[in-house]
């Protein structure tokens, strides 16, 4: 197994391509496997989505009509609604497997990886990456 | 690492039972590991669920509400709605993974793996297989 | 590739934090790898969540926003409202996977492994670990 660890800087976005940084790790192994991609972060998940067409940023506005940043929450120090950031890897969870054929992605034509984090608080983030070779 | 693609054809329905292509494979090689599952599709997720008794119908009905097909998506190509299907992946992930028990799939009594796809406007798909024995 | 069973008693309680469980697998093989987490239930999912800080009660209660307890469900046997149990593996899924590091679980600071369950009608569940040395 092929391990690395990837600094982040999400800023105050709420979705991060990381398809590039995902990919580099692969290609510089080459052959097929598996990658897991992981954040240890507990206010963040990993989704494969299209990018660039704007379903990204409506994943980003309709996280607030599933998961609303109001005082419903328990879990409330940081900025407002903060405790939505806290139930959000439960729907997206932070863990997310992907085959690899010839040290490429095995993704679809429309599929990227990103990091999908609300809470603005926390700019700077660690991917975890363990590719099996086989 | 054995690994192997499957065509799919979902049609127009929105939940596809896959478990017995998932299981031939599987008992083709048989032994103990894990079986990884995934859709290279930007529209489309895996899920385990209960087919069968109302469960598949529910789940396909219900997503109209977690992500409702009107014109609040800024992706609108397609479909009425259509940018629904692409938020779908972040909530109902792609990628699964399976234990195998002696060729079997180790899944409980009520599990089944389905393909959860709203998007009608594509009705073909490939699942990737990759098991790991062990 | 290790593998091991844990019998759970969820009770009536729609959270159990089961990262000892996870860890003493873990801690008791060594090492560095992938540690896989499953549930063989229809009715479960899993999630990485900071507990005691109100978090686990959050999602428990946001949990009736998402799958509301009504007659809306086809499948509507046992307790009212247990249709909405077996949609809810769909949006979090039984399926897990976490790095290890030197026989530890490689989780954020605020990061725990939680068993989500709104099923009261069934108290007990089994975990499936499989750990992938590497």
């Amino acid at each position: 197994m092929h391990r690395h660890s990837v600094p982040l800087t999400t800023g105050s976005q709420r979705i991060t391509d990381v398809t590039g940084a995902c990919q580099e790790f692969v290609g510089g192994i080459g052959g097929d496997g598996l990658l897991h991609v992981f954040l240890p972060h507990a206010t963040a998940g990993l989704a494969l989505l299209e990018t660039g067409a704007g379903s990204d940023t409506d994943l980003a506005e309709h996280l607030d009509a599933l998961l609303p940043r109001d005082d419903r929450w328990r879990h409330r120090h940081g900025s407002p609604g903060h405790g939505a950031d806290h139930v959000l890897p439960a729907l997206i969870s932070p863990s997310l497997t992907v085959p690899i054929d010839d040290g490429r992605l095995a993704l679809g034509t429309w599929q990227s990886i990103v990091v999908v984090d609300t809470n603005e608080d926390n700019a700077t983030r660690t991917l975890r990456l363990s590719l099996l070779p086989g």
